[in-house]
């Protein structure tokens, strides 16, 4: 049982948590607490090590179980140490280091599939809860900025409730330049902004394409508005400004989603014209 | 100048910061930050007190001198004392006590009118979230379970980005009660719940009616569900088990606001049926 905070494996684990360049050098990020580590398990996740707590392990078998027999390496520390390196309130006694190029790189845009992307997205809890949103509505990948924050930073881990181990997604070195190339070939792209823009009520995404959704405060770049095919907006009928980027990121990708499906079929429009 | 942490004025408004109890008993509640401060004056809240420090005074003249203009009293305090009470992470030197009674409460529903209803929910952040979008998407109003967390907490009133100065509101007894009197009365209330639920893309929700939102995760509870009209649920095409609950309000609130846009106009939709 590993008790002290000198060992090599708690200190790179306290790295990892803290530092983005520390995972970036060492491709790997942390999950903790007894869910997003079975899930872990369970989507495939290439688990480097696990460390658990003796009262965790025995409290939950199946799982502890589950999770030893796929990852590559297992250690038991103490409950004391554990919660010294924990990034959580409630530390749960499970923590797993994964492989950032386990199963979710996407390296193309399918033909007629439905993306999101995001340029500068800077708070972990947007980000997370995005990932999410996206990985429920069956998004088909994400498409990330090289200035959105981490998308391995624990909170934003634990804000996609383990999506970050199944949905695609890759980043790009030229997040406008990448763009420019996907509407040049003819995918289309919709930049969402409040601007000159059209209601995406009214907008047939049954073709598929690529939802961009900008930076909290300040929206996308208008280079990268430039850059696309249409602008989309959310009609809104209140006094507030805007939506919370995560908000937004929700309608604008169940919208993208769900097109078809008001065109298809259901009580109301199914077989009317 | 307030210098002493000691003085009533500073004492009261540190329980006002962390206590519900206190907001409740007192009949105030914080705005922290000079947006938010701005907010409170332009929306025509009544802003009981005003703290604020020499530093931020002199460079926002102009809100200082707007609020000022409003609120009852106003304290200038030192800034070591405002950063030890402030909640904030970067304390910005402004802040109101707010009368609750202000102009934001609601009694009764109006016939076509919507609304959203939200029960138990316990996050700060989800609710600011959901109060700033209702407001963003034009909903009438938000009834809220009196076991949702307290909505003059300052994280709610952060997160709602001053929509709790705006937005009408009703805090109920007994929710399901309430709910059934209104499904009882012929308003349509609608149960987000993912179990034996319609589409809500296939509903048609121009009549107005009540969306109801539960908690985190447990959702609604029964019976609340079986005091509704109809189950509405969110079309998934994922693996993800659910929504945020912010997400999923922010795509169950913009049905509710945008199905008769897509029956009466617009490029695809309009004048086809």
């Amino acid at each position: 049982m590993i008790t002290s905070k000198d060992n090599e494996l708690i200190k790179e684990t306290a790295k990892l948590i803290k530092s983005a360049k520390a995972r970036k050098d060492k491709h790997l990020f942390v999950a903790e607490g007894l869910r997003l580590c079975r899930d872990a398990a369970e989507s495939g996740a290439h688990i480097v090590f696990f460390l658990y707590t003796g009262q965790a392990a025995e409290k939950n078998k199946d799982d502890f179980a589950l999770i030893r027999s796929v990852a590559d390496k297992s250690e038991e520390i103490s409950r004391e140490l554990y919660n010294k390196i924990s990034d959580t309130n409630s530390p749960q006694g499970f923590l797993c280091a994964i492989d950032t190029g386990s199963n979710t790189a996407m390296s193309e845009i399918k033909s007629g599939g439905k993306y999101a992307a995001l340029e500068n997205i800077q708070d972990p809890s947007n980000l997370g809860t995005i990932l999410r949103t996206a990985e429920a509505l069956g998004i088909d990948g994400v498409i990330l900025s090289h200035d959105c924050c981490d998308i391995y930073s624990p909170k934003v881990v634990r804000g996609s409730m383990g999506a970050v181990f199944r949905l695609p997604f890759m980043q790009t070195e030229d997040f406008t330049a990448w763009i420019q190339e996907c509407t040049a070939t003819g995918v289309s792209t919709y930049a969402s902004t409040p601007h000159e823009a059209e209601n995406i009520r009214q907008i047939d995404f049954s073709g598929g394409g690529i939802m961009l959704i900008g930076n909290e405060g300040n929206g996308l770049k208008s280079e990268t508005i430039e850059a696309c095919t249409r602008r989309v907006k959310i009609p809104m009928f209140g006094r507030a400004e805007s939506l919370n980027a995560a908000a937004a990121a929700a309608i604008l990708m169940y919208e993208l989603m769900n097109h078809s499906e008001r065109k298809q079929g259901g009580e109301f429009f199914g077989r009317k014209y």
